[in-house]
C-alpha cells in the first residue's frame, strides 16, 4: 500500500483498505467469480494496464485470454489531480455504485453494466466499453457520432424523471436523498470549484493567459454575475429535486460509432434537474468554440461545428420529448397527481404544469451552462479541447468567446427562449473579438 | 397499554412502548431526575391531568407540591384525530426533540425548554409554558399581545437562517437534511392534506357547507390555482433550503400577556424558508375574516382587526430585519461567501443579493399562505375561529372571503410587492361578498 495514502485517508471506512497496483490486482481479485467468469480462471494470464487519466481514482483495464476485459476502478483516498494534499473520502465509490445501479435500472443501455462492488476497497468493477474512446477526444479530432444527442438526451430524462418526486414513491425518494446527502465531499468539490472559485483569484484557479486578464476581471467585478451564480449555487446545493449524475462532461462519456455510454458518476447528488444537461451542452459549446483550434489544412471544421449543434439541438429535444413521454404515462409519484388533472377531466391543464416545469428546467440548464463554462476555462478543472491549442492568441481568443457567451446564458437565462436562441447566441458569440 | 395503539403501531422502534395514562404516569416517570428535581421526591403527591387537544398526541400536565409542573407529551402510533385506522410512527418524537434543540439554541427564548427525551417511549418531557393559552384562543376572544409579531418574526429570522447553508458548515446542513428525512410520514399529510386534498373532492375533507360549494367548485377547476399548488408542493417537498417547523399555525403558538412560545415541531422538515412564515401569515389572516362571527354588542372587532393587521406586519418586518442581521454579521455558510463579495470591496452586490433572497422568500410565504388558507377551510383540518361561528351563513361568507383571498395570495404572489399590499388585499377580501 501507498504510504502516502494511508497518511491522507482520513475518513476510510475500513481499515483493510488498500490500493491496488498493476502488480498486485490479478493476485487480489484473481478469486472472484466476478473477474474469473469474465476473464478465465487464471489470473496468472490477465494482463492489467492502469489507464486513470481522470482527475481522481485508479482505473485498470484487466484483459483474460481472449476476453474484452473489464473495468476495475478504485478510488484513492485523495485527489489525484491535486497530490494526498487533498484528501477525499472513499465513500465516493460506494455512491458511485449506487447511482451505477440506479442510472442502469432507469435508463437501461446507458451506463457500464456493474459486475462486482467492494466497499471496503472502494472498488467497482464494470463493464469495459470498447472499443469506446472518451467524446472529449472525438470533439477534438472531429469525430462525428450518429445518434449521440438522442441517447444522451433519453439519459437525461430518463434519470432525471425517474428518480424525482414525479415517479418514486415518496418515501423511497427521502430515502435516497438522505443517502446521497452522505457525498457531500464531493458536492463540496463542486460547491467551491464551480459556483465559487472562478469568480475571485482563487489560489487553485492556475494561471490566467495574460490576454484574458481584463475580460476575467470583468467577470469578477460583474456582481450580477455573481449573485446569479450563488443563486445557481444555492439551487444546487438546496433543490433536491432528482438524483442527477452531477460531473456529465463529455469527459464522463465514452463513444464509438454510434454507441455511447455514461461513466464516473462519483459526483452524484440530488439536486435540480437542469445540472446535469447544463453541463452537458456547456461542454459541447466549449468544444465548438475551440474548433478552429483544431482546423486543418483539408477540415475548416465550418460543417463540424454545425454537427455539434445539431447534436446540442438533440440532447435539448430527446430530453423533452422523452420527459413528456414519461410525464404522460409514469407520472406516478407525488407530485402534480392524475386525481389531481387527468382524473378530473383536465389534461390540458396537466399538458400546461409540464411545459412550465420544462420551462423552469431550461432556465436552470442555461445557467448552470453558463458556469460550467467559466470553470472549465478559468477555473482548476480546465478542458483539453483549448488547453491544446498551441497559437496562443487564437485560444484566449476563443476562451474569450466562451466566457461571453457563458455570461450571457447565465444573465439571460430567463429571456432566452429555446435551443435555436441558445444556439443563434452561440453562433453570435463566436463571431465576437 | 391501549390495545388499539397496540394492533395499529405499525413501524415501533422499540417493543417496549407504551402509552402513558394518566393513572401510570407517576409511577412510570417517578424515578427520573427530570422530573423529581422539578415536581418533587414523592410521585404520589403530583398531581397529572391529559390536555391533549391537538391532532396527534398524548398531552400531559404534572404538577407536584407548590411546583410550576412540566409537560410530558408522548406519540401515539396513530392519528389521534382520525384514529388508529391511520398508523403515524413514533419517530415524530424524535424528529421533535431534534428540532427543539435545535431551535432552541438557533433562537433563545422561543421554545420550551426539554428536560428529558425517552426515544423508545416516543416521549418528551418539557417546560410547561404557563399561565399561557392557544393564540388561536386569544384570537376568538380578541386578546392581544404585545409584542407577539416581533417575537414570531424573530423565531422565523433566527430558525431559517441559521439551519441553513447561509449559516451551517455544508456537511453539517447535509447530516440534517439526511437525518429529518426520516420524518416522511409527517410530510407526507402536509403533502396530501394541504397541497392535494382540498383541491378535489377527496373523501377526508369533510363537509362543504353548501353555499360554499359553487366557490370550491370554481376553485377546484381552476387550472392555473392547482398547477401553483403543486409547484409550491415541488418547493415543501425537494426544496431543502433550511431546518422549519414545519406546522407554524396559530395553535403551535402559546401566548401570555407579552410572553410566547412555539411548540409541537414534529412536522420538522428541510424545506423552503416561506413555508413557516407563511402558514403563520395565513392563520392570522383567517382569524382576520373570522372576526365579525366573533364581534359582540360592546366590540365589533374592528380595532382588533387593525391589531392582527398591525401583529402580520410586525411579523414580516421584523423577519427581514433580524434576516438582515445575521446576513450581515453570522454569514459564515457555504452560500454568498464573503470571499466574493465583502472581501473584494462589493457589500453593496451583498446587499443586493439579501433583497433578491427576500424577494424570493416573499413569494413563497405568499404562495404557502394562499394553501394554508384552502385547506385551513375546506380540507380535514379546520379552524376553530371558523368553526364556532354558530350563524351558518356569516360563517360561510367569511370563509368564501378568505377562500378567494387565498387563490389571489397563489396567483398574484408575483406581484403583491409588499406585506401593506398584502394587506390592501386583505381589506379588500373582507368586503367582498
Amino acid at each position: 500500500m501507498n504510504d502516502a495514502a494511508t497518511a491522507a485517508q482520513g475518513p476510510v471506512a475500513s481499515p483493510d483498505y488498500a490500493a491496488l497496483s498493476v502488480e498486485t490486482l490479478a493476485s487480489r481479485l484473481g478469486q472472484l467469480p466476478a473477474m474469473r467468469q469474465r476473464l478465465g480462471d487464471d489470473p496468472a494470464d490477465w494482463q492489467v494496464r492502469e489507464v486513470g487519466d481522470g482527475n481522481l481514482n485508479l482505473v485498470f483495464i484487466v484483459r483474460g485470454q481472449g476476453e474484452r476485459g473489464v473495468i476495475v476502478k478504485q478510488a484513492l483516498p485523495y485527489v489525484r489531480l491535486v497530490g494526498d494534499s487533498w484528501p477525499l473520502p472513499l465513500s465516493r465509490s460506494f455512491f458511485e455504485y449506487h447511482a451505477l445501479t440506479r442510472q442502469a435500472v432507469r435508463s437501461p443501455d446507458t451506463v457500464p453494466e456493474v459486475f462486482h462492488f467492494d466497499e471496503d476497497q472502494a472498488l467497482i468493477i464494470m463493464q469495459f466499453l470498447t472499443p469506446h474512446r472518451i467524446l472529449r477526444q472525438s470533439l477534438m479530432d472531429g469525430t462525428r457520432h450518429e445518434g449521440l444527442g438522442e441517447m444522451l438526451g433519453r439519459f437525461c430524462a430518463e434519470t432525471l424523471f425517474r428518480g424525482s418526486d414525479l415517479s418514486l414513491q415518496a418515501a423511497e425518494r427521502k430515502r435516497d436523498v438522505a443517502l446521497f446527502a452522505g457525498n457531500h465531499a464531493l458536492c463540496d468539490i463542486t460547491e467551491n470549484l464551480v459556483f465559487d472559485e472562478p469568480y475571485f483569484d482563487a489560489p487553485l484557479n492556475g494561471e490566467i493567459p495574460a490576454v484574458l486578464q481584463p475580460l476575467v476581471d470583468e467577470l469578477r467585478a460583474d456582481a450580477d454575475l455573481k449573485i446569479a451564480a450563488q443563486q445557481l449555487k444555492a439551487r444546487f446545493a438546496n433543490h433536491a429535486e432528482t438524483m442527477l449524475h452531477g460531473d456529465l462532461h463529455t469527459g464522463s462519456i465514452m463513444a464509438d460509432g454510434d454507441r455511447a455510454g455514461v461513466i464516473d458518476p462519483e459526483f452524484v447528488l440530488y439536486g435540480p434537474m437542469g445540472l446535469d444537461i447544463g453541463m452537458l451542452l456547456a461542454n459541447f459549446a466549449m468544444a465548438w468554440f475551440a474548433q478552429p483550434g483544431h482546423a486543418s489544412d483539408g477540415d475548416d471544421r465550418v460543417a463540424y461545428r454545425r454537427w455539434i449543434e445539431s447534436t446540442m439541438t438533440a440532447v435539448w429535444q430527446r430530453f423533452t420529448e422523452r420527459f413528456s413521454e414519461l410525464w404522460r404515462t409514469e407520472r406516478a409519484g407525488m407530485l402534480y397527481p392524475a386525481r389531481l388533472f387527468e382524473d378530473q377531466g383536465q389534461v390540458r391543464a396537466s399538458e400546461v404544469a409540464l411545459s412550465r416545469r420544462l420551462g423552469t428546467v431550461w432556465r436552470d440548464t442555461l445557467g448552470f451552462a453558463g458556469v460550467e463554462i467559466h470553470r472549465r476555462t478559468i477555473g482548476l478543472a480546465r478542458i483539453v479541447e483549448y488547453e491544446s491549442i498551441h497559437d496562443e492568441a487564437l485560444r484566449a481568443r476563443l476562451q474569450g468567446q466562451g466566457l461571453r457567451y457563458g455570461r450571457e446564458l447565465v444573465l439571460e437565462r430567463g429571456a432566452i427562449t429555446d435551443v435555436d436562441d441558445m444556439l443563434a447566441r452561440l453562433r453570435g458569440a463566436g463571431e465576437g473579438a
